[in-house]
């Protein structure tokens, strides 16, 4: 089965802090998270690094997934780990530890099938390494970008994102991101300035109210799904550029309406992911329980 | 006319500050929104209390719109003065002074004319007084009640508010209030736990975000309309809850699609209020273009 999607990102085992209960080292990062949800809906190739400690377990469940792994490298040293915890609001994460290590030196290289990818996900990396692949691959259809405060805030990165904004189809931000990337303070002036700088759609994660697209086609808000329990966060945005992603991808149809039904998958899947830790979600999850999810969610936009 | 609806709130003077400029005792109160955005849908009775400094032209601009003013008291004494001001993201505003005057002794006096209305809104007031209300009127169809943190954290006003939850058909928070008044810090379970506390039906208003609804029949976000520009958020919540109870109070229908509807046209009403100072853009507002700024939200929830 030929490529149909591609992700670039970062593989990690992430220590988690909840006021529940702690794990530790368990599998994450954003291809991980990007490629587990989008597998739902088409075959994806994954390019990112791990270390010598990354569990063959974790390899096999992402292939089971039916994901291609040749853009996956295997090097000397450890896998980046990440240690964060969420108060009982379950909002913003608090980092304990960052270890880079063997992402630090990561040079993302896209096996020969991936480049004629029609969908490609440059997920939260170093804005000269998306620049990188954007140069690599044969034009995509659809070229998403996600980034952070991080890139955004230093100069350096900075003006290379925003070198590389014109070339983005979707741009995703969270709230706080696009008012750092904009200059604007409300949520409508940042939504026009960043539609200005490039990018042709745009998506603002917006946590527990949703998220929502802006472009020449209008705007339109996608509500979060009210998870009973939330377990762990990390990975819902992740997750809902997976399903928004995935759904183009698997209909090819990039129509308005198109758009408007992905920002429905996003949804659904970043609220499967945080009902439990890691991408234990999907585990034992059915494409059925998916578009119930989504049919749910449907269901909260309709006025009549 | 029968009065449809009634309001029972506060009349204020407000000093405005924003980073633009600042406006000095300009016309503004819960009960003056409100009363002044239902006027568009419906014949609204108010309730409030003015001192001998409240203009003659505030009275006549509230009676030009229709508004009866027989539950409208004018007392010795200075009417409430509230001074605050917003950053630039016209996010919660600071107050800088709170002079209650007149209505720190308010006692809301309901003319006989207004006791059988089917429409009741309790604008955010004293507890004991909403109850006061409550136990005047004859039976209304629908009552719908707004609070503040004020209320909320206070031992003895929480206790009176939590008494009468269970009359309350539709209650109105904000992000903040339903949390400290559930307990609960993430939005999901506030509002499963806000609904088992009594009120039919929530309403959680949530700024530049729009606002959700939630009660058996499900769960609906109103998108908030991008306004170019923000000139004072002062009132958008009352706004809001009078473009609710408004379109509701019209046609009289109180189906599901009903309350999804007059969602939308709260959330028109607050996009409309807050394009100019206190409640200027109503002056020369036409119900045209109220009906297309609702069809313009209305287009931002259609998924196909």
């Amino acid at each position: 089965m030929t490529v149909n999607m591609v992700v670039v990102g970062s593989i990690a085992l992430d220590t988690i802090k909840t006021f529940r209960e702690t794990r530790e080292r368990i599998l994450g990062g954003s291809a991980t998270f990007f490629s587990t949800v989008a597998s739902f809906f088409t075959k994806v190739g994954m390019v990112g690094v791990a270390g010598r400690d990354f569990d063959n377990k974790h390899i096999a469940f992402l292939r089971e997934r039916g994901i291609d792994m040749s853009g996956f490298e295997q090097v000397e040293g450890k896998t980046f780990h990440w240690a964060g915890g969420y108060g009982e609001d379950f909002g913003d994460a608090t980092t304990h530890t960052t270890e880079l290590n063997v992402f630090e030196t990561f040079d993302p290289k896209l096996p020969e099938s991936y480049k004629n990818a029609p969908f490609l996900f440059l997920a939260n990396i170093h804005p000269a390494l998306q620049k990188k692949v954007i140069e690599i691959v044969n034009k995509p259809r659809l070229i998403a970008l996600d980034t952070m405060n991080f890139w955004i805030t230093n100069p350096q990165t900075h003006s290379i994102l925003i070198s590389i904004l014109p070339h983005i189809d979707v741009l995703f931000v969270n709230r706080q991101e696009a008012a750092l990337l904009s200059g604007e303070r409300t949520l409508a002036r940042a939504v026009r300035k960043l539609l200005e700088m490039g990018p042709k759609r745009l998506v603002v994660k917006l946590g527990e109210l949703g998220a929502m697209t802006a472009s020449k086609d209008g705007w339109f808000f996608a509500p979060a799904f009210p998870c009973a329990e939330i377990v762990d966060p990390t990975g819902a945005g992740d997750s809902f550029g997976g399903g928004f992603m995935g759904a183009l991808a698997e209909k090819g149809d990039l129509s308005p309406a198109s758009y408007r039904k992905a920002m429905l998958y996003g949804s659904a899947m970043g609220s499967i992911t945080v009902e439990d830790f890691s991408i234990d979600s999907y585990r034992t999850m059915t494409r059925g329980h998916i578009d119930d999810r989504f049919a749910k969610i449907m269901e909260m936009t309709k006025v009549a």
